[in-house]
């Protein structure tokens, strides 16, 4: 007999709602998992999987980069707890990165990144005893030897797997028909069937969309989808990686190079154009002019869930206490993962989440409303 | 700017929705399809494209068959009118189907079919003339000639390419939010902007679902899932569709052959499994022994909208006028469309419809409760 | 038990030799083909399947045109033929071309194509006015309406399929070791045993090089690496195959685009790389600037196999007799398949062949040596 | 300017051709590895990767098992060299394999196996609390903790990269020509032009077929075609390999299951035939039943080099001293690669090798001719 009744029931089974599940598991909280498709199978695959909790922090120190640099240092401990539950390896792979500088104004702008223990300047012959192929017009590059990158699908999978090793439930190919209150309870109505739970957390990216406009909420997210290739050849060889002009060039375990991404604002087509391929090739030429000589693998697409401030919403609706949301992670989502996991956890746990944390990612902060 | 105001909005950019917009086009009707994927890229693409009108038809021969019947006949008309208009050749290769027979009783099964003018009996050593790696265990076969097959994709880019030529509008990538009505007008919100329409067609297949439930009805769509394969071989041709059991092996255009399909009750993957896999097998192997030596292609699934008594929902919403449902198609989505595009057609000019299919396929109509 | 003895082994079962096969197994000589792969897996399936014998004529209107005319003019027959033969249609599609034109000297380099009855000047606004999309850069273009195309793999399977309709036979994935006279036969060894003839034909494009040199002839062929892309967009139709500076875009039957193709002397790798696309793209905009938008679907490379004079070898070996070379097609090796399999029948059956072909494409004609 | 003159020219780019190239290019010794497509994309790509030292000894404890134990035991070393020169993660996994035993007369089979210090028995329920989903028909298992498995197509890329770095030349779609002997230099026509070596390696799996009838040897190789599939599901984990009746289910980093591999005697096709997918599955099912409820991911096939004995050929021509052999490795090109490697290099530099060894795989030992 099919269970129907969970304390939590997560809508979105991505990179963040599998990061809930995992946190809730871990605490003995019976939660449940609903994908309309396959676990991972959308924007959490489409992405490059780097962490770039320095890379990119843009000037915003207070907020985004402690909890970015938090979520980016549980990885290492999260490696090795996927590995022994779910027999998952996230392919975390050392290196770190290159932000590559090709003038002086450019490297003004590092300045405050510079300036980080973290972060160290390398002038453009020191870049190249590391990567000989990078472009002969840099004047030298940031360090980042934390911001190194994982596998987006597997490490989806081994909070998935892991989750359900401590009890979680995960129910693929379930569409959520409706949500109701009856009582102090709520029924997610879905094509698997009903499901009551005390709570209900929404984490299904920029699709998330259509339950703020159900449950009563103004917000949109908007799409902005990004566009992806692979590339191959058995002579070049990589080993950092480089990021230019929010464009990067990130090496598999197996040598395969993946060059992204576009940014197509509203856009929710999940395929690639000619024009995004175009761009891509430009920019990777840019940084690595040895890329055009090489094989093309695959390319493919994915839609990041942008917000107004471009800061992801993290905690309760304003007015149900019940419902709380998880999603609009842009860029970062597989970066935010964790630190977005623990803090639902807490949240909903009632215990301390940084005051900062919950005023920044609250859903009803004050933003200039969407045209 | 966006054109925001329409005649008809048709939810759903499938073989049923574009068929309606085709039809509604040619009258000059300003309609609009939504289309949440691409157009075609469901249950649409996964289907073989056999318009099977007898060889479908199991004893209803009162309403399904001359509904069947009557789609399958307008099918050259459209081949012509769809490439002169868009381009695309729909595919329809001529050869017919041999329905295989293994025994009287089986042979017994098929009198009705076999009292038609357009069903032929064939025995074991006519058959074997014709296909001559046909099973040695078939002791004859129905003959019909005009159950012939179509390149299903191929006819819902026609009918939607041809749909804009004549003035409609597509749009792809669009997800409904919530349809709202506003007076006489309704306002189908959307990942696009919102649309206002006299009249909205929900065309979704078995994603109409949430549509029923949102829009106060109890009937649900159960999916069947079918899963398929394509093979090819060299050495072997086959110029007949073998059907048996309901299965069937299909030729392409370009030789291949494909397999199909599978009958998973209540599953909304998407994706072939191991025992659907190995039961197209063993069934293939009754037909054409041969195929176990053939080269696999490929492997996919769709999902087909199954209702209580199996006849589609094409009509009106009982209790509003502005609602039309054409969804519930079953196996014969494709053999269905033309028909099921002219009669939303006619019911929305108010021309008139044989009265015992708005009887057979009405939204109301009485059905024992799904459990 | 396996045949082993055969009037005529082809060596390559790409378009070429199974064109051989078809039109030798029409004269009821017993032919076998040997294809190390599947049939028409490797440059046939690469190509647009463009019957230019216009569009491809630059200057030689002596021999090339004349010989690629009669191939052209073969295929309508053939379509017939193969379906009736071997169930396959072989996509021939209407339309035509338009070989754009960007400036008064790009019009003067096609004086001589246009004094063609075939060939007809379109001022800008009547290209327009058939292809809304095409650029507005250009101030006319040639418009052939018989340089149709068809669908490569599927001419060559039908070819295949039909020649052993025919009584041919075909070995795929069989590798050719070598090839020995005994007397007057020749011994061909392969990994599916030894095979007797009394002719061999050499036909398997650029890698027909091996043999050239173990056949101690001087003769290379130099691979030109074609790089393509798809693309499909539900808004945009094409009718015509658009061409400028090598390069086309050609439609398919289901509406998708196919752009090619790049020329890569040299290269002996089958996948595109980044500089490929990157030009396909660059290209492909001047001809039709909506084609940035459209999605891309697949891309793939093939190599052409080039001779000096650029002219194929269709002949006799200088010192053998019963060695026969068909190769070396460069650009046009469905084009000129059909009129390529007569010219080996006839040199084959002693019956009459233009002298001036013979002459323009025999083996040993002087070409200064490749360096 | 291209370098034409090497110590070693290396034909074949599979495992086995990359770890020679790789352990002679640590000796400094000038390599090149000639490829014809890409490297390890045949049936290096298609193996598993399981180390199965001792789950593929059948009974030759004497010669294959102490190679093959000797070979297993230089992995670990081999991917941390690997990770640190390349990059590449050749994605060791531990966890070992459980060989199935569902009879006592099954378990007998096993009895000189179990004698082997690293090898255990497992009743029933022992394995099923390792992994709860396995086969209820079995009555317990050998586990073998050492036999862990390896990601293929990276351990060859790692070997290739590495070798590269460390000064050997990797030419890709490169095809041989021809192999001609001047004074005491072999010359290697190729389509990359003449290379120059003192010494020639064959090692291009059952390819190597031409090369045997070119060098004037009567071995032949024959091909034994292995099938696989890759599954996955959510809801199943596998943490150790499943291995019975030469069929095995390994897992991937990411969760997916590979199962194979189906044995097709002297069939050359890289392509699976249904006939082949339907024992997979069959096979697969008698070891774990939850498999056919698992999705279809992909399928694929590798050709595996036979010799009579079963065991490689590694070792110079018996009549040309310059020229080598390495090839015949059967099922176990993966295992056997790093052994192979250090044992052409130990023969090239006349250092000593193990005198059984030499005796077992020579070229010229006495086998029954094959027929």
């Amino acid at each position: 007999m099919k269970k129907t009744k969970f304390d939590v029931v997560v809508i979105g089974g991505g990179i963040i709602g599998c990061s809930i599940a995992y946190y809730l598991a871990k605490e003995k909280i019976d939660v449940a998992v609903l994908e309309s498709r396959q676990i991972g199978s959308r924007a959490t695959s489409a992405a490059a999987g780097m962490l770039g909790a320095h890379s990119e922090t843009d000037n915003d120190h207070e907020i985004f980069y402690p909890f970015a640099r938090s979520s980016q240092l549980e990885y290492p401990r999260l490696q090795e707890e996927i590995k022994e539950l779910s027999g998952i390896d996230i392919e975390m792979q050392q290196g770190g990165i290159f932000k590559l500088v090709y003038s002086e104004s450019e490297k003004n702008q590092l300045k405050s990144a510079l300036s980080l223990p973290t972060v160290e300047w390398y002038e453009a012959e020191e870049v190249r005893k590391q990567e000989a192929t990078v472009s002969p017009d840099i004047i030298g590059a940031a360090y980042i030897r934390d911001d190194v990158h994982v596998l987006p699908a597997s490490v989806c999978r081994g909070f998935s797997k892991s989750a359900q090793t401590l009890g979680a439930t995960i129910l693929e190919y379930t569409h959520v028909l409706d949500i109701q209150k009856k009582d102090s309870t709520y029924v997610t109505k879905t094509t698997s069937g009903n499901l009551e739970s005390q709570l209900v957390v929404v984490a299904n990216g920029v699709w998330s969309s259509s339950f703020f406009t159900q449950l009563g909420l103004q917000h949109q997210l908007v799409p902005v989808k990004g566009e992806c290739l692979s590339v191959y050849d058995e002579r070049i060889t990589l080993k950092h990686t480089l990021f230019h002009d929010h464009c990067y060039i990130v090496t598999r375990n197996d040598g395969r190079l993946v060059i992204g991404a576009t940014m197509v604002e509203d856009d929710w087509s999940e395929n690639p154009t000619l024009a995004g391929i175009e761009s891509l090739i430009a920019k990777a030429k840019t940084m690595l002019p040895a890329v055009t000589g090489m094989k093309v693998e695959s390319f493919w697409a994915g839609l990041r869930p942008q917000t107004l401030d471009q800061n992801p919403f993290i905690g309760h609706h304003p007015d149900q206490e019940g419902i709380l949301f998880a999603t609009g992670h842009f860029r970062n989502g597989i970066l935010l993962a964790p630190a977005t996991g623990q803090m639902i956890r807490d949240l909903i746990l009632k215990k301390e989440v940084k005051k900062e944390w919950v005023e920044a990612f609250k859903v009803d902060r004050g933003m200039h409303a969407l045209v």
